[in-house]
């Protein structure tokens, strides 16, 4: 046991991504990245970028991408905070709200990552359960004094399940705390909670440009809250927590939303192909809003399905959480990788 | 008042970085950026590197860039963290180790970000007076039995100084909390505590590439500490802190150990260049082992000073300390930028 570490830190085992394989050849399913390659756009970004450039420090404010993205949003750019990918905005947002012992909310079955913000910070946490269809009761709004923060990711992982604009904006209003409604999955549901902002100042929408962006190796995303709260989170980011190349290509990919729209509808098309698939073959599968899909099988244990497909060289994402259960959650791939995932997992089940 | 955030964040000001205009043209000796452009081989990594890989996930151990520095270093890879710009960290370990309510210690005058660190952490801080020859006495090494963390820049800004490898081996034996030995400017001195962390799990130092390397704009350090402190603090960072085109960078830039002992070469002469005809002007200097100036003029208020050129198109950082005083520090420009600054100091002294 190291003794210099806080022991909130000692004892906690630490956030576990999924596989990352770096050279094997796996068709990679298991961590919602987008099946195709960003935007022509990006590549041009960074193919004009002038490496002479980095000798300076990059603009702090990224300037540049929040004008772009209040076009996009319609919202004024200072209310706009930008992160190294929405993990650094959620950290940002557990340091700034959440002391030592005191308390966040987030529901369950959701992203695991909330739970380890909460560990890092020496912060309690509550996992509330969704109801059976995937919806929040009035518990989740509940006043508790030393609740500060409660996450909900929308559309939810692993479910992929949406929750209306109406109810979260309920939801945020009965909260005594700042809500974060984490829509990394959000663009391909073509809705989003960004213009409830305005009606109440506990809502906080964050953004990555990871999934429907396809752009995970970039690092890129943002938050969109009422300026009287991004003022206070901007004290806690890093001066310099984006680099330069990423606020050019990151600006070039929010600017073309013709790519986006035609991304999002390919994705969404697949989406529904994998799941009608994967109905027939026996899975039962939760109607999904994201760029993936939760199943699980009657006869076969999701554990065992998992191992099958890595041992043929697929990798999706086994999930397991405590007193609720375990299932698989396969993100969309191309046509031709959807086909080999299929195949195979006709072999198994 | 901001009634949801933390009452520590509420009431901190927020860490202020120096001016970073972003249109108009100065010439800037204001944050101790590299004069010269980075390695070619950095440009050469970006344009090779192909936007498509962009739609997957980064490593997250960063494992390319630490096989290079390992071997540059002399020290095994799993000794080495990679982080978000040294910023991203002194945060991580701040975070790691410091609870709330706790301490940290600094020498002052030093960075100032180690104060805004602790701030939103929520944690006490203390800091240490230099001596008037820029050395530290045993205070500096003292128990007390709530401090967590202490800082040491080495070279210091805004002095320049440098404090031996052994003193300050002695000083983390000393303490009873780990030392951060933060050594941003250390590749201008041509020595380390890097060979020294061996002897002692408390010793740990943190490296960048924005000043030696000319990568500022890319935002990439590491620290290198033992494997029982790194393993602790990768629990505390983000999974993907650094994105893949910066990785491909930094890597290529570690690499090129020749553009390193060049551009260093360089840097050094300019900088002794500065320090004398700064001295002619009368200036009182401190004798740097980094790539600014420290100074003062027995005759003109540093502030003025640093007005009198932002006037004239030259931005230098004022800096100014409780209890302590205030002065001028320059960054090392190219020949020509510091023949500008000279003649324009020449007409204001």
């Amino acid at each position: 046991m190291n003794r210099y570490v806080r022991p909130n830190i000692a004892k906690m085992a630490g956030y576990v991504p999924g596989e990352q394989p770096q050279h094997a050849k796996f068709i990679k399913l298991n961590t919602n990245e987008n099946p195709f390659p960003p935007s022509p756009k990006v590549a041009e970004a960074i193919r004009q970028f002038s490496a002479e450039r980095l000798t300076r420090y990059p603009d702090p404010t990224a300037a540049s991408f929040r004008t772009a993205a209040a076009d996009r949003l319609g919202v004024p750019s200072d209310w706009i905070l930008c992160g190294n990918g929405s993990d650094d905005i959620l950290t940002i947002c557990t340091r700034a709200f959440v002391g030592e012992g005191e308390r966040v909310r987030f529901p369950t079955p959701s992203y695991i990552l909330y739970r380890t913000l909460a560990e890092i910070q020496g912060a309690r946490w509550e996992a509330v359960p969704f109801r059976a269809d995937w919806g929040l009761g009035d518990d989740f709004g509940s006043s508790v004094g030393d609740l500060k923060l409660a996450y909900l990711p929308n559309p939810n992982s692993p479910s992929g399940t949406w929750i209306e604009p109406n109810r979260v904006l309920e939801l945020a209003e009965m909260l005594p705390c700042p809500l974060i409604v984490d829509e990394a999955y959000a663009d391909f549901t073509g809705d989003s909670c960004v213009s409830l902002v305005s009606r109440c100042e506990k809502m906080l929408v964050s953004r990555t440009l990871s999934k429907s962006y396809a752009l995970a190796g970039l690092r890129f995303g943002f938050l969109v809250g009422q300026p009287s709260m991004i003022a206070e989170l901007a004290k806690v980011k890093d001066s310099y927590n984006c680099d330069m190349i990423s606020i050019a290509a990151a600006t070039a990919a929010i600017l073309d939303r013709e790519w986006l729209a035609e991304n999002v509808t390919r994705v969404v098309t697949l989406r529904e192909s994998l799941a009608d698939r994967l109905s027939h073959l026996g899975f039962d599968i939760v109607p999904s809003r994201a760029n993936f899909v939760w199943c699980t099988h009657p006869e076969r244990s999701p554990r065992a399905l998992y191992e099958g497909l890595k041992e043929r060289g697929i990798l999706v994402r086994y999930m397991e959480y405590e007193g609720w259960g375990a299932g698989l959650r396969i993100s969309v791939g191309t046509p031709e990788q959807q086909d080999v995932l299929l195949a195979m997992l006709a072999e198994i089940v």
